[in-house]
């Protein structure tokens, strides 16, 4: 750890790893748990996905001190048809179960050629990159959907249904690191509305409505009783409904509007479930050119100056964050040493 | 057929399906090919769905006439994995492809739990929702993927890469109707922007961009060297990166440049290919509970005034057209007739 200025203290990633794991031994999870979420801290800090790095640990924190997430999950994992996998996962945060699935995942990808994995019962924030990327690392096309709690309306409703219900994509890319997309079908994310109304800006037209259903830049009004909206209108909605089907009645467990009705609003994850598809590209016919073939269709992207592929920023950090560490603001690492206690 | 208003001609569904079946069979395609085709468009203007009706067929006629597709094509079903199938279309139109491919879809998702199916070396004018709405009827969760013409930039650039790149969404509802979505990946269809521009009229800020790279809501400088635009920004610009590597590298099959490039530009739909999964969600663990809870989740969108499913306005004109039939315009109703000459 160094200090860095007033308001920053810069953390090794080692450091960041560590000190999250001090935290969630310390606040009732066994060493599994607790290595497995400070994976994806580790991993968030590492590509400066701040929004899923230790920005979320007080929030984890909580839903342990409530007794809503178990931190001594034991996850169990289950055969269910010859190409359908599920992970229960005993009420513990999602990461100890994508864990237990992934191999068996990968491995019935490439046996049948698709294959699912379903995730039940678990608390998730959401960072689907995290469990999309190692398949596409593992040379395989994946899926990740998962649900959340009701912000964002059906079209031509007022009252949250959909959660910001993201859905993630990966394409493996051998030999350089996976195309990997994960996005919220909300217009603007969660996080960034709060922040904006904390800080007296405006967000962007589109964003959302206040409580009379009227259209507001205000985030304040979209936050007291308003709500937010899909992306790109009904499009972005029917991709927030077919997230919650997937992610709710596909695997048997719950909607947003579910998860938010009997959450005991400890500022935690929501509990629910996750949606997983895997893909072996080696075993749909185009077996040694399918590769090769995407780059083509990647080169003609990047041809154009001013474009990017997705994921390229969280890579491009990645080789920052191994030498020069993860800069974290010093309120939250007093928060989170404060928690060790 | 019954006379409209001066403009329009009303044909019931029998007779929408005997004028394609004739105008196929006077162009060059053997029975089974006009039937299948004949059965997309029957379907189409059953429900309302103008856009892949009758409006259609010249540019098919315009595609066997040039040679680019095949009429006489016989599509062969492969077996690529326990999970996996591909039907080889031996560049006829699609129809008749996914004809072939669907009941061994259907068969290999129920005792799999989940399948795939590729169709490689079709020709494609993208009624996805046509495709989905049997796996769906048939208990399954649904999607589909294909590609087009380039049409539309990556977020930053000007050249057109993207097609209008529509995916396909179904969900079963036992003994209703099922809830399907069909959507393009790019703001507006072409045809309405086509249609503007014929019309006279300005097109929503958002459609698309100019020669220069500026947005304009001008259609004409839109298809004049300009480019579409991706639903929702970045976010609609991810699906349809995905789309095209689904249905182009995943499956070895074109990507929309290259079906542009390889093209012979009679105006006919592009040859290239579609990808398609199958769920069964009476494999994913909720055995009994899944339709009754996704229903749960129907009442909860439907319960506020002012709102509708997608599919729900094809599934209202079905009820219409049985008794009404399909009003077509007089002008393209004689441009067939005079096809079938």
């Amino acid at each position: 750890m160094s200090a860095g200025d007033s308001a920053t203290v810069t953390l090794t990633l080692d450091e960041v790893r560590d000190l999250t794991i001090r935290c969630f031994l310390a606040n009732g999870c066994d060493a599994a748990n607790a290595e497995a979420v400070a994976d994806v801290i580790h991993n968030a800090e590492r590509d400066g996905a701040k929004s899923h790095g230790l920005f979320r640990v007080p929030g984890y924190v909580k839903s342990l001190k409530s007794g809503k997430a178990n931190g001594h999950a034991v996850p169990v994992l289950e055969d269910l048809a010859p190409a359908v996998l599920r992970v229960a996962g005993d009420g513990g945060f999602a990461p100890l179960a994508q864990q237990l699935g992934r191999e068996p995942l990968i491995e019935r990808a490439r046996s049948q050629g698709v294959a699912a994995l379903a995730i039940t019962n678990v608390h998730h924030f959401q960072a689907l990159w995290y469990e999309v990327e190692p398949l596409a690392e593992a040379g395989l096309c994946a899926f990740a959907f998962t649900a959340a709690f009701p912000y964002v309306v059906h079209p031509g409703g007022r009252t949250p249904i959909y959660g910001t219900n993201p859905m993630s994509f990966g394409w493996p890319r051998p030999g350089k690191p996976p195309m990997v997309f994960d996005q919220a079908s909300s217009a603007l994310a969660r996080g960034e509305i709060m922040i904006a109304a904390r800080d007296g800006h405006d967000v962007p037209p589109g964003t959302g409505i206040d409580r009379d259903g009227n259209e507001t830049t205000d985030p304040k009004a979209i936050l007291d009783g308003g709500a937010q909206l899909p992306f790109g209108g009904y499009k972005g909605a029917s991709i927030a409904l077919m997230v919650e089907l997937l992610a709710g009645a596909l695997i048997g467990d719950k909607f947003s509007f579910e998860a938010f009705e009997s959450d005991p609003k400890d500022g935690g994850p929501p509990n629910g479930g996750e949606f997983m598809l895997a893909i072996d590209p080696g075993r749909l016919g185009d077996t040694n050119g399918w590769a090769a073939h995407a780059e083509l269709l990647f080169e003609r992207i990047l041809a154009e100056a001013g474009t990017r592929l997705p994921a390229g920023r969280r890579h491009a950090n990645r080789a920052k964050t191994a030498t020069e560490g993860a800069a974290i603001p010093a309120a939250l690492h007093a928060e989170i040493v404060g928690l060790c206690g």
